[in-house]
């Protein structure tokens, strides 16, 4: 059993937060004394107890002596007083003796002050430990903090000849059950939710997640014309809460609704960043996802193929002109997986200029 | 140790045949006395002698007594005088006790006669082991010999957002270099290689095999206005041989090169069956690829995604009408990879009427 080992067992704490703690990271805790794991923690959810408090609270319920003990936690402790106190001062105040953190906090409130804090205080501190996996796990959170805006995932399903849809715009059904499914793990995952006007009025979804203990994320709709209006759609009945972006005075409210008028994205992405928004799932259709993709606001893609062919049908995206394959817009592979006979590949954007 | 493990075994054999023996099946065989191992055989080459005989062949010339022993071969032994006479009265002759096979010859003229020999004789005979593995390994075989036309495999390499080519027909590169190296795996696999003009002038392709010990597939350029000719192409100068069919008549005869003035790809196809090439596999353009879809002459599909998206391209298929999803060509998903930064995907096609 090495520091990996724990680490990892952090990590699984880390990910029970997972749809509930944004826009906070997902940290967790492992507290080990004499090689054994007295106790764990997790952040459970925003403006909850950090996961070391939660690993030490656990650990007196238990009547444990922290003293001494080694911690491993997936993100440095925080040395700022937030919505609560600074952890590193607690970890000293404990008497720990080691601790192993997964990365270093990318707030440049914190950033290497958590660790400044425990090493003056005589506590051993490594650093680093699963760092890969760690930083995956909370691309959200980094990109959040450092990018000031929120993280931007699209999600589409394509036949295997790369449409989106018919040409009358028949989508129903291109991808398979099980990824349909897997697709409100995505909706959990996410903080948000995005569509334009012609997804909403065409397919009239519900948007929700549909997991169990799953939550919705918030509805977001770009409806520059304001075609909703007036209009017996399923989001307004479905639990949480709608933002809708378009040019159109709406005079009577809406319940759970938000309008607001403004239809450039890039303006959007920042009202929505104001409102702690830290991450969106573009699920479409074509005009969204190519905005996003124009404006180079792709953090990652969620692609799914089916064993179709339709020949000619909807391209997810339009309206950007690439004369060859060197200018292509290129991404980095992250995961490959069949989900039955459908095709689910997860990609990230490269960086581009 | 069972009957799979030394059909297994066979299986293995058979496989070194692959690129020699079309339009012959692969097949493999292992000889078992006493629970050892006393020899194996497998068909090497189109013409030369059956894996059973190779068998016992190499069984004699070490001086391995064969009286008594149970032979596993993965395609029933045949039972016609063919270019090597039955080898079904061979076993019998050298006096076998049992006998294990994979699967029955597809045939007509063996279809079980085989195994009735070999049962009359007193052998004990059990078939079907490792049945539907086999039937996979010789696909191309079962296809040839049941539909009477070659097999028939499309490959293409799009980006990830379904084209073959910018607008401009810029397609170097859309795959990776080990994708690329993958296809020369395939053009040992299938005895011939099919392109159109357009691919065949643009991109000048030497249409070769560049696998170590890897033979040339022959290749069959579709050319309808003859637009090959007084052209200096790569393919009039790599080994191998050439078929053109084209509607142009033309006069000088060219090294390597057969010209057939055929167009209808139905034609086509029923005349390379009767030059006995067991499959194709077409390589493009969409023009080509389209014809072959639209006829329903289409068995296996070789797609390889890169990461990269171009918005606005050439699509593999043209011409075809799809209004619904439901209306959708479908395929069976048969292996999914990824091959670096790439994902290949082989489906097999459903059954259309």
């Amino acid at each position: 059993m090495n520091h990996e080992y724990f680490m990892n067992l952090a990590i699984k704490e880390a990910k029970k937060g997972i749809g509930k703690v944004n826009p906070n990271p997902l940290v967790g805790a492992v507290i080990v004394k004499d090689g054994k794991i007295i106790s764990k923690g997790y952040h459970e959810f925003f403006g909850g107890r950090h996961a070391e408090i939660m690993a030490i609270d656990n650990a007196k319920k238990n009547n444990n002596d922290i003293k001494g003990a080694t911690m491993y936690v997936t993100l440095e402790p925080c040395s700022h007083f937030g919505k609560t106190p600074p952890c590193a001062y607690r970890l000293v105040k404990e008497g720990f003796k080691e601790v192993y953190i997964g990365m270093l906090d990318p707030n440049p409130l914190v950033n290497g002050n958590g660790i400044k804090i425990l090493r003056n205080n005589g506590i051993k501190v490594q650093y680093g430990i699963l760092e890969k996996q760690i930083k995956e796990l909370n691309e959200i959170f980094i990109t959040y903090i450092t990018k000031k805006r929120p993280y931007i995932a699209l999600k589409f399903a394509m036949t295997l000849d790369g449409f989106i849809a018919t040409k009358k715009y028949d989508s129903k059904w291109i991808s398979n059950e099980k990824s349909r499914k897997f697709v409100h793990k995505l909706r959990n995952y996410y903080s948000s939710i995005l569509v334009g006007s012609n997804t909403l009025i065409k397919d009239n979804p519900k948007l929700t997640c549909r997991l169990k203990n799953g939550r919705n994320p918030i509805r977001i709709i770009l409806d520059e014309k304001g075609v909703f209006e007036n209009k017996k759609l399923n989001i307004f009945d479905e639990k949480g809460r709608n933002i809708i972006f378009t040019k159109k005075i709406i005079k009577d409210s809406i319940k759970n609704t938000e309008i607001i008028n403004e239809i450039n994205i890039k303006e959007i992405i920042k009202i929505l960043y104001q409102k702690n928004i830290d991450s969106i799932l573009v699920e479409g259709g074509a005009t969204v996802l190519s905005s996003f993709l124009k404006l180079n606001l792709v953090d990652k893609m969620h692609v799914f193929y089916s064993p179709k062919i339709i020949v000619n049908g909807v391209s997810p995206f339009r309206n950007i002109t690439i004369n060859s394959i060197r200018e292509s817009i290129k991404f980095k592979c992250k995961k490959v997986k069949s989900i039955d006979d459908n095709v689910y590949w997860e990609l990230e954007a490269c960086l581009r200029e």
